[in-house]
């Protein structure tokens, strides 16, 4: 309980539990560290798939990443229309449940649910790159600093953070800054010709044999800058009134930074001939060639770490958000439904980071690994949540709803391209395992609905039958041997009826002539029936008598009070107690026998 | 049930107890399985160490062997010492607890009971390459083989093999008669010039420097020719009247022909120049050198696999005995020391076979791998039981003590020497391991020890204290809810008191006035208390309750009822009870409180 206190803290009392509205300035800050961050690593991923081809068709990187600015509008506008239909929050799962069915909502669900495991590892392993890219030595302890990373990242969110959202200010307004800074300064070095031109190489022409797969990959890597943009329009509830319109005007806020710095990113890497390389990301390189390494190169790198970290921090809120919603539609297992003494989900927190701890220490920390499997889930859920949209619209025809409609179906259909594009051109490197694990996942949620559903119906009282009370009750004690243990359980059986007896196996004439002695002086007048066993079995015997019992007195009660040890040190329960196990679990099926465990507390 | 016993059989009655007797034919051949089966890796195992300097020292392998006869010759003197004074069976845990004290018993114990593990698995990994030697395409497998070997073995023994001791037989005798044509007929073939003579390499002479440490370690990998010499002087009572005279016969001859067939396989070895190869025994080597690969080859492959199974085998009867005897002198876990329903030690039997499974594993049936554990605990457990019998001659001064006191001081110091030897010369290859693994074991003997002797103390019952009835009982229902379990729960606890109440935790008033407006309806009559919980805890209000009613009834008993559901599949037991489970845990430290699982079967 210390431990628990030191770790998380004292428990907050329910009453505290107040709303914290969020200026457009605030929610910016608060909601966009999931999307700004991911341009720290999109540039580089979209670079990879190019550099398959040598350095040949490296110049596509910049109509790629316009045709990504151009999506990411499309997905914002989109975006806005599902704030002004949802102002109190427009999940994916939430959408698509009320608009495409239970079945869709599911897999939103599922794809959420899976996107929030993979944004966690992505976050954190892209945040470390930028520490170890700054200092290499730390390169081989990638996989600690990750998880020391994510422990902490846990730990603060049983504390609760929900006081705290100011923290987010500083890191990402600090790392827009820095970032902008870098790209505006890029620019001029490059055209004051203060750097030779890294563009001079050959370049393909669309004349020659264009490589259109490795362009596809290029553009679906390069995706992962929208994953996160969906968050300011779950979020619309948090913001000070008018929220919807705070919202709006934060989530265009959001869309043009995030653009505006991929893009110069994007440019400025090309001009600078960048590309990615083994232990330093491309932004790290980026930094050191505009800045060399001094204070700005480490506030660009250490701010990126933090933002990254920020990030993951998101989905700590989101992933159990979601899951006690499910599990409150009776999907999940009920312990993620409820709130701990923090007045944060705390069971999902621990499985979250226990998922993500699994995967970082099954990647190996390598952003690299995992980017494949992360967008085709963001996509998948963007797809449908924008096709619940346009379902809403035709079914309400709000005001403006034409416009809605156009507006999403034009997100919807640009991101189920992408969706496509990403899942077919990724689908070998990773993404299959998100398409495999989705099924999966709504089979689970089915099958522990499907559960829930039938115990709710056996579960409901029977009005009909008249509440009789037992009409008998009888005890049985089964012991090995006459000790304190015995006797305090003969104690308590006397206490709960007066049809007592005590029952004994004998395994061994001897000891059952000692055992029947020491009975007539302990037994407090509760008679000893001795059982044979000719096959040696304790558990038989002691079993078939209870069915015996529970022939003689078909509409009675048969308690079964089973004298317990409890050592003191937990390795001593394995010495003790496993006949009394084995018998309470065969009891457990037995209607009209309820078994009774006595403990006798040792030193 | 049923796999148990399509596996198992049917349970055998304890009345058809019999003690077959042994003839001393028949006796050579249970008891000697262990150490004459040593012979088919004893000479390859001394050869290795000798290899190591080439072939120059290779000669040596013949003095080597003498010396081993020899040391033979003196333990199996020393061991009908230990018949005659023993005659009820002298294990080396009993001769040295009797006469040298618990502490030597527990250290021969610990000893004796990771050579059992090491018999398995040295026995199974070598009789697995006896046959991969004749089937080398069987070699990749070697790991399954053993294990399956291993499996056959410990089902066998579940069954129980009382009866069939006379299986032991046949392949003993084989074994025994198909190695000695070999031998004879080796020895014709060389000295009748039909093969080359492999002995003209060039000899070290005494002359030159003596490499005396890898002589050392040769004649110590050598000694595992002696593993299980102890067994006839451990199951006198096996033996038909005169038991005494009949095993002191059995155990010369046993030592007679274990003498005779290593010192013929060496000297074979030696004249037809075969060294040890890595996927072939030396003894399938020499049986194709001396007959080719035909028949009589075959017949000597498999009859040693089955010789060494057997070996395997004795081990899987004098492990469960001697932690059956240990766990009834309170030194290991009581659910070793009874016999199941065949009449075997089943958990024993069990726990030898996870184990030795584990280290199959882990040496991957390598037997070179792991014979250097082997003999150090052999020869520690044969010095103490040795020395135990200097000192029972010493105090006992039966008829001819003085002639048992010489010999037993001759085996006493001989195997001493070569536990020195042994011990030095294997530290480095593995016998370290086994030097640690001994006191660790002592340490755990005496843990147990220690509990079950201080748990036998605070279950003396008090006899002082006059036996009063508990003033009062108390029924308390904690409840989620209104639904069958709890009706169930309800109808119960009237049944064993007058005192019933139902708490129920608040976390949210809407459901809580839901809950109280049915209980009125499904209550019983029993009145429901509300608890408040502002930290949202389930667990804190109601163990706070609980105490209050223990404090108001000092000198009464409060039983916890609680409603639990039983899911008909195992998994669906993780969406369910898991407050209740939390909640008896806590209780169960508490006096004069006993908590109950009400069952309520789902379908």
């Amino acid at each position: 309980m210390s431990l628990k206190t030191f770790l998380i803290g004292q428990p907050i009392d329910s009453v505290k539990e107040a709303h914290e509205r969020l200026s457009k300035k605030m929610g910016l800050a608060v909601f966009s560290s999931d999307a700004l961050s991911s341009v720290a690593y999109a540039t580089e991923e979209m670079l990879l798939p190019l550099m398959l081809a040598g350095t040949a068709i490296l110049h596509y990187s910049m109509p790629i990443a316009i045709a990504i600015m151009v999506l990411i509008t499309l997905v914002a506008f989109s975006y806005m229309q599902t704030i002004r239909a949802y102002p109190s929050g427009g999940g994916a799962y939430t959408v698509s449940k009320e608009n495409l069915g239970e079945n869709f909502g599911l897999v939103a669900a599922a794809a959420l649910m899976i996107d929030y495991v993979l944004t966690v590892i992505v976050s954190i392993s892209a945040g470390v790159a930028a520490v170890t890219s700054a200092i290499p030595t730390l390169h081989t302890h990638t996989v600690l600093i990750c998880l020391a990373s994510l422990l902490l990242i846990v730990v603060v969110n049983l504390r609760g953070i929900r006081e705290s959202s100011k923290i987010f200010a500083g890191p990402v307004y600090i790392f827009v800054g820095a970032i902008f800074l870098m790209v505006v300064f890029g620019v001029a070095k490059y055209h004051t010709g203060a750097v030779p031109d890294a563009t001079g190489y050959p370049h393909e022409t669309l004349a020659n044999a264009v490589p259109w797969l490795l362009l596809m990959r290029a553009f679906a890597s390069g995706c992962t800058a929208l994953t996160g943009i969906e968050a300011v329009a779950n979020g619309v509830p948090a913001f000070k009134p008018p929220e919807a319109k705070n919202a709006s005007v934060t989530l265009v806020w959001m869309a043009a930074i995030l653009g505006l710095l991929f893009i110069g990113i994007t440019y400025n890497a090309y001009v600078f001939g960048i590309v990615p390389k083994e232990n330093e990301t491309v932004l790290s390189q980026l930094a050191s060639a505009i800045f060399g390494v001094g204070p700005i190169y480490y506030l660009i790198q250490f701010s990126t770490f933090l933002i990254l970290i920020l990030a993951a921090n998101t989905s700590f809120a989101d992933f159990p958000r979601l899951s006690s919603i499910m599990a409150r539609d009776y999907y999940l297992p009920r312990q993620l439904a409820s709130q701990g003494d923090k007045l944060v989900y705390s069971n999902g927190i621990i499985l979250l980071g226990v998922f993500a701890a699994l995967l970082i220490v099954t990647f190996q920390g390598n952003t690299h690994a995992m980017i494949p499997l992360y967008t085709v889930g963001v996509f998948l859920a963007f797809t449908l949540s924008q096709t619940g949209m346009v379902v809403h619209w035709l079914k309400n025809r709000e005001p403006w709803w034409v416009l809605g409609m156009v507006f999403n179906g034009i997100g919807a259909l640009a991101t189920g391209v992408v969706f496509v594009v990403v899942g077919y051109t990724k689908f070998m490197h990773g993404a299959w395992l998100v398409v495999a694990a989705i099924p999966m996942l709504i089979y689970l949620m089915v099958k522990v609905n499907k559960h829930y559903k039938s115990i709710a119906e056996q579960l409901i009282p029977d009005d009909l039958k008249p509440l009789a009370n037992y009409k008998h009750h009888s005890v049985i004690i089964p012991v090995g041997g006459v000790h304190s243990a015995v006797v305090n359980a003969i104690k308590y059986a006397r206490a709960i009826s007066d049809d007592v007896v005590a029952i004994y196996v004998c395994l061994d004439t001897r000891k059952a002539s000692i055992t029947k002695a020491s009975w007539d002086k302990y037994g407090m007048g509760v008679p000893l029936i001795v059982l044979d066993s000719p096959y040696r079995s304790v558990i038989e015997p002691v079993v078939d008598y209870i069915e015996e019992v529970r022939n003689i007195h078909k509409d009675g009660v048969i308690t079964v009070i089973l004298p317990e040890f409890v050592p003191s040190r937990w390795w001593e329960h394995l010495l003790h107690n496993q006949t009394a196990l084995l018998l309470k679990g065969i009891l457990l099926f037995k209607k009209g026998v309820v078994s009774t465990s006595v403990p006798f507390q040792l030193r």
